[in-house]
């Protein structure tokens, strides 16, 4: 909602729910008062053709259903659940542990990491915008793999996120006595992301390998830091790892690899549609690590799925995703 | 910096030091990298005079040496130090400790609570924006005080802070270990902003009280919740007071008079340039209690300079400003 | 349990649920793994008046049924709710929203704030251990309002808590990403201790009047302050003040009075039953601040369970109770 | 200064200081009013004989010169900095950039991993306490090291830090507006403890290896991480891991070898003298993950040292420090 609000060519917001139907939005997130009095509105098939664009976004297994027959019928479909991520189905189902969409509304959908995928992104009516893992993970790793600078089957990434990433419903895993003050692993080896990361590394990256990847949890509301480790190919430099990120990514307006002095740290995208990267050279046991951050709910959700319809519709790439970074 | 990059009638802008010259901007704050890679430059007085507007951002008793010189050699001067803002010297040097701005400076300047003082403003070279406290405490309580509905005689102001409010150089106010998961009571009945408050409640409210303040340091960066206690004059209601603040802010932008039943924080006004207010009287003891937010670091300081700026330019006073708050 | 563990006289402790009979305590609370791996029991009255103690931590309106038939039968009865604290059953009712307990068990319990009601403790059956907030509230307040040295009709209580004063279920005001970085105001002139203070203030202090009493909530777990301001009576000094509260709290362990030069904040007290107490005159106004801060799970609530249980049974006050502040 | 307050063997406590003599120890840390309210003394290479024990906590670079003269003199010597902790007086010049401790003095000194060295600890007039993050990574990683069963050339550990890990000078790591809701890493592959860990990997798991360490500081006052990533051996599973590791540990007070099923996080440990350790091998990978915490201040720090204290004078290992954890 606050971007869309900043950006210039949307004219219009409609919120629908499947449960609160009637409430004001600026009753509920009290920030929004003056700018989004409206009321929520209950969903409704045959109103949502009327859109240009639809944004789903709710847990998984809803738009598995709520999606595909709607295809075609007019709006850009963005859905923010990872129920038309992945394009094998028993990976899915194995992972998510829920019956998967229709494998051929999966198939006409495009996988929504912009840099890397901008074509189908560009054609498709529905896409499947990436999970906030997965795009911290792959956009600093998939020049690295392609050019095959690393030893992607020694990949080893471990993952930082703020609260923010555990989602809008109380429980424990956001209670703030528990949380607060504390630091916490979760999910070791069994995440729902590891398929996704795993599928990008071979699509874009023409690598299959499996990955270790565990999750942890920072009190902080914003931000994930992804430290990625894995074995040089011989001969390879930290200025060789530098130049190919740089290379791959010159012009493109969100990816910034940062210079060695710098400090690196999660809030130096903190609402920003910015990825950040940074890597170093073990020289003592020939490894790379590389680290990327990027603001969970804004390059890891809304604001790549902004950047998303963006590309669909035919805009710039950057409109309405200007935002600085908030650092202090 | 964050603010003037959003602005779109900002052409240039360069940073000056006393202490860091050439120092890279985005070396010291990594999220300006791409956006503001320049580095900083050395303090010269002939140079200063050639930009529209300079902002002043130092500790108290720089700027009453630094600025009067510069009054009417061409940019708008906007001084965020306190500085300019007493009209009483005595005062200054009671509560600051330090030697006066020159009196015949301070009679030059304008006193910039954009909200009451639009015309001093605009025609002032030298503005004095405002204490971070001053301003949600005025704001909130200056249309009640004006129209008599309270005794502010018996006004008691209970003042809570984030950190970034106690600025930018480290110390045990500071550090992270001393000041997480605790509230600290600081500077009761001391702090230099009480003048202040009780200067702008006699120059807009027309009355002239000492006022009891005191502040809290709570574990946050950014915001500031001042909470406002008052007999009530007899026969004004909850209603009465409402209306008030409505009537007086009808119509202006960052003013935001919160219905009952919401929610009412801090964060409600993250990052943007909004002064949330809520009033509640007690009917036991007749009593009003006020309470207004801001984000400490926009509407209490680079916000409403830049405000500033957009009146004393003949722009748009929201120009630029238009920050959806980042409430989660 | 953290405290019954540290303490010399306790024997045995059982644990009781109505909700997860079997669950072991140490899989839902790891921190207690090898110091506490028993299950939790599943509630059964005739069982219950096995022990020598009974502490119920249940939300309002629980044990108003369940403790009564227990009263007599041989335990120790502490309860941890609001259920007996107001003498005025009608009090309850308005402010609980609740059926009361029945006037005679109220009548046979004797309130627990145990530097002010040891008698009365030392003989009841049945101990209403006191709320958070009124235990800051009345500790600091009391010997000054029985000494008439302020006009207490004119208190106005300004109260801070720590997040885990809203309980161990998750909820919107205890979700991480909505409190964190936040700072919110709450049941303004609404929360359910204000009966017990004044009742407090009456009993204690001899003196009836309305107060009025606001609370906030700050991002961090532990912690209450309370800060409260009066008129000043006439010809009453910082000095009188202070030396008051050290009279009344002359030899009492749990009780310090600190000087005008140390900080003052919540952290000096955390995890301990200190509640620490400071005193300032506002000479411009004539009015006194007196700040309180206790840690609320334990002065607030389980130390002060402890230290009523060690009186009622005849231990030393401090028996099991001589924890250190845990301050960074 | 809290956990020698506890400790029941301990008759006197003397605090010295090079720069702050005089100030009452209480104005600095109010926490320890009424409980330690001496003044800091100056320090008296004379008078620090006369002590039983003597605890060091000073930034690299003092003891090296402060202790040798001490030794024999009487006290048994504990101390916290890393100057007599690396064997190899060419490693510490590298990676402190300071002159190293006299090699005899080194020679003289046992390492102070209790749960390792406890014989060499017993005997020794000085011991180098371990540093935070060696503690953590050693001990959950020593077993099974010297039991081949991963492959420890391979072994990438990504640590985590509470903000006070960075100690109690203020500055940009520490200051709060920078730190809070932020996750920085710093120091990537260039932290101290590297060869304090490879030595110790070597001393007591014998095997010899270069490893790959990176530090991230966490927005949290206490508590390590350690996450550790190793390919398997082949033929171990999970249970023989985690066998490995009770076996070894089996009867030590202060290591819990956690079950699969709880959460593990830093603050199961805040305030206590506990190392936890969890495993879990990934079978897609067949690589081990081992994560460890530790409160950097007790076990990483203090608690350690008192643990070596304890053993060092013939007393019971866990002598005052059988602290809960303060886990809300």
């Amino acid at each position: 909602m606050r971007l869309l609000h900043h950006h210039p060519e949307v004219q219009k917001i409609d919120l629908y729910t499947s449960s609160e139907e009637g409430t004001l939005f600026s009753m509920k997130y009290p920030h929004t008062t003056k700018l989004y009095d409206q009321p929520l509105l209950k969903i409704d098939q045959a109103q949502l053709t009327n859109y240009d664009v639809l944004f789903a976004s709710t847990p998984a297994g809803v738009t598995s259903r709520l999606l595909p027959p709607l295809i075609g019928k007019g709006p850009k479909l963005i859905d923010l659940s990872g129920d038309f991520r992945l394009n094998n189905v028993a990976d899915y189902e194995l992972w998510y542990k829920k019956t998967s969409a229709p494998i051929k509304a999966i198939e006409q959908s495009a996988y929504g990491l912009t840099e890397w995928n901008m074509e189908a992104i560009r054609q498709a009516d529905l896409i499947a915008n990436p999970g906030c893992y997965p795009t911290a993970v792959l956009l600093s790793l998939l020049p690295i793999i392609k050019e095959r600078l690393i030893d992607a089957s020694g990949l080893i990434i471990d993952a930082k996120s703020g609260v923010s990433g555990a989602g809008n419903t109380p429980g424990p895993m956001t209670h703030f006595s528990e949380t607060n003050e504390n630091l916490t692993i979760y999910k070791i080896h069994q995440h729902q992301h590891i398929p996704e990361i795993e599928q990008g590394i071979e699509q874009f990256g023409n690598y299959k390998t499996p990955v270790t990847f565990t999750t942890h949890l920072v009190p902080m509301t914003r931000g994930i830091m992804t430290t990625s480790y894995a074995p040089l190919t011989k001969g390879v430099t930290e200025e060789v790892l530098i130049d190919c990120l740089k290379d791959y990514y010159d012009g493109r307006p969100f990816i910034r690899v940062m210079p060695e002095s710098a400090k690196f740290s999660t809030k130096q995208v903190y609402g920003s549609n910015f990825c950040d990267m940074h890597v170093k050279v073990d020289p003592r046991t020939n490894r790379a690590t590389i680290v990327s951050v990027i603001d969970n709910l804004v390059k890891g959700a809304a604001g790549q799925a902004i950047q998303n319809m963006n590309v669909a519709s035919g805009l710039e790439e950057t409109t309405g995703l200007n935002q600085v970074p908030l650092f202090i």
